[in-house]
């Protein structure tokens, strides 16, 4: 069971091979002490029951009950629209893009597997308008995905769709909508009063922790996504990182290294760098996981430490076009990470053509997968050659069990870091600020108190303007 | 004509508003001398024609050229393949996101105006090969983008799509196919043998600068987009920013704040955040523009100066929910571009319903767009409360002229940029290691020796890897 699939090599990232941007076995020995402890309060916080997010891969009922739930739909819809946004949509999304022809909604409905899977994940009125009016909206499952149940955006999409199908559907609208949504919120109300539907968000699982359960679960399955192989590939990644040493642990390695840079050698951005099409949403999902859970204000005794790493998404080969150029030569203020597919799918050959021509020559006869892992290694050597440091995350394919094992090494990774940074990785209190205002300025009952304040703060002054009407 | 339709607002970038982060007046005056000497080296560089890239705007007859080719097409494809990569392939990319239906390529042929858009930026055989078995070869056009004419990537790509074509197609397959690259490369070689139709790149329009060129408007005029437009808003933004001073001249306005966070602010990372689901990809072209230009181990003198800023692809309010909290409360070195737009094509309102559940019922009969600006003003606020700095770069709308305008006035910022950093903007030394790596690696003639380095260097330590077949 603890055959992952993944491993990670981080041999770029020590002094001995890149000079002084790299690490000691000094330092390592260091950052291991601090990661035992780390694993040690992760441990004793699962034995207690507080990370409910860990034990998703252990839970089967969760799969059954959905499988249920879509299987008596199944015929019904050819389009699956998931209103939501952040950690309700980021799941859905990167699975879609792994997982799933890379063409998926563009092909016909008799030329996938399942139904098109869309990720309504803003409120720009081009990007929802344009979404709602191409699809056959008789034929199409809405999945309203909100934890809080009065997350504004997923709300107001909500309305919108809920009325352009009672218009089309009739009577039968509420078939249209499956609810996923904590118990206390104002969907849930609502979902009740409808009889919609509903699947509940367990308890105690945040946003961004949340793929493996409902939320990542029900978009997946009815996709055609084999979802038991999801969650086996996290169980023998939770396996395999039972260890308290990093040298046995990836999740703990990885945590280690990350706060290493960050802490001793000020690397304040972290780059992952998938070479793989179907990994690039792995990347934004690891985004909001590693931005959200350590960019923190205060430590867990309340010290002001304005904590945190820019997490940075770049695709391999198309970023070395790109961003490799300020990487290899730029600040020494980055970790690169890349994850690298040793067999695809597909086998793609490039023909033999114009032999004479020799920046033809050389590439025929070879498969695309050779000059991808190519140009991969030739970049990590690049970065290594001018002392900057970077690993490598190895996956034996994409398959759904390897990219559950990552997604679920990602999230302990994140839980060990928090631990290490002794930051709570589990709140935002940072985006309280920003609803609060937006609540106002939307006329929301109950905040006329902020509104007044905000209408009270001085005008922006001309001169800090340049340009349009401003400047004339 | 110097009606751009775009203004900058970076009130919240001062001092005076959100303390010790943000600037005096003092600092942007010693910025705005640093501003006039860049403003005047640009200047002079335009007037010896250096700087081909910046007249692009002002040059219509590649425009006409590329009607009178497209003419003679539309009739006989649906679909349009640009293989390019980097400068070739993100300037597409961008218009295609911002001016064309939000779901063009999903759309049937009978359905949108012109022909799919799809841009093969990446040599992963799932993406080549899932696009190309899913369309109809008889009816796609493909444009083979790549300035030096040797893009390894390109050529790979070309060499499949020209078997598949041939196999398809029969006699007829050279018609399929349009190459835009320069006039010594190898494709230009292979273009003279096989008589494909062939338009120049521009001399001395770099790949990150060519978006205004054959490069970005070929595309964009296939695909429906009025690319005279565009061109015009490029050349209303040229006129907007004909003063040396920062407080007249956007551009530069731009460029001096950027720097001087940069440089006396720390802020190593810049995030581009637009608050339009069409101009994400704005952002991720600026990322190579930014990053590329002055991404540089070197000043002009040859002083080792590691310049750069890592830029960030952000979009609202999608990532509110994914990075604002690291941007709110983690380390204070960012700067945060909202890009915002004033008045969107479609019109959405939000319907009313459940209007006892206040969750629901603040937002009956806004619009859509009124809750986009009101989430952006609301970060806008949390941000600046947190004492960090940001700016809005103001829309008047998403339209070709506005979009050129943008487009544009980045490019002239990155110049500028360069000049008060004092680094070459134009060229990237540092993706060469990689490129050379990369050939020795394919087994490229001419790089045996690179090769023979390569195999001698020291294999990756096993006590440096762990997980996967490594653990055990």
């Amino acid at each position: 069971m603890t055959d992952t699939g993944i491993r990670i090599d981080f041999n770029n990232c020590m002094a001995a091979r890149i000079g002084k941007a790299g690490l000691t076995d000094k330092e390592l020995a260091t950052a291991a002490a601090r990661a035992r402890r780390a694993f040690k309060a992760v441990a004793r916080a699962r034995k207690r029951k507080k990370l409910a997010w860990a034990e998703l891969p252990h839970e089967r009922e969760t799969l059954e009950k959905i499988h249920e739930s879509w299987e008596a739909k199944r015929e019904a819809f050819d389009d699956i629209v998931v209103l939501g946004i952040g950690g309700s949509a980021l799941g859905a999304i990167c699975l879609r893009s792994a997982l799933l022809h890379p063409e998926h909604n563009r092909l016909g409905v008799k030329d996938r597997d399942g139904p098109g899977l869309h990720v309504l994940d803003n409120v720009d009125p081009n990007q929802v308008g344009g979404l709602l009016d191409t699809l056959n909206l008789k034929r199409t499952l809405f999945l309203v995905v909100t934890k809080s149940g009065g997350t504004a955006e997923t709300m107001a999409q909500f309305l919108l769709a809920r009325e352009r199908v009672k218009r089309m559907a009739g009577k039968t609208w509420r078939e249209r909508f499956v609810c996923v949504t904590g118990e206390a919120g104002a969907l849930s109300k609502i979902a009740a009063k409808e009889k919609f539907e509903t699947l509940p968000v367990p308890e105690g699982v945040g946003g961004r922790f949340s793929v493996l359960s409902t939320v990542g679960l029900y978009p997946a399955v009815a996709a055609g996504i084999d979802a038991e192989k999801l969650l086996d590939g996290a169980a023998a990644m939770d396996a395999a990182c039972a260890s308290p040493e990093m040298s046995e642990n990836p999740a703990l390695a990885n945590a280690a290294l990350l706060w290493l840079f960050a802490k001793k050698r000020k690397c304040n951005v972290h780059v992952m760098m998938p070479y793989a099409h179907a990994l690039r949403d792995v990347a934004d999902w690891y985004r909001q996981l590693w931005a959200e859970s350590l960019g923190k204000r205060v430590d867990r005794k309340g010290k002001v430490v304005n904590a945190g790493q820019t997490p940075v998404k770049a695709l391999g080969v198309t970023d070395q076009h790109s961003q490799v150029q300020l990487y290899v030569e730029g600040p020494y203020d980055k970790l690169v990470t890349f994850v690298a597919v040793e067999k695809f799918d597909h086998y793609v050959r490039i023909p033999r053509a114009y032999e004479r021509v020799e920046a033809a020559a050389y590439l025929g006869g070879r498969a695309f997968g050779d000059l991808l892992e190519a140009e991969r290694r030739g970049t990590e050597l690049a970065l290594s050659s001018a002392g900057r440091p970077n690993e490598t995350i190895w996956l034996a394919g994409v398959t759904p069990r390897t990219v559950g094992a990552l997604l679920y090494m990602l999230e302990l990774q994140t839980a060990y870091a928090g631990e290490m940074y002794e930051v709570n990785a589990f709140d935002q209190p940072g985006v309280e600020a920003g609803k609060v205002a937006t609540c106002a300025l939307m006329g929301r009952k109950g905040f006329d108190k902020e509104r007044k304040r905000i209408e009270k703060a001085r005008a922006p002054e001309a001169k800090y303007v340049v340009g349009g009407d401003a400047g004339r």
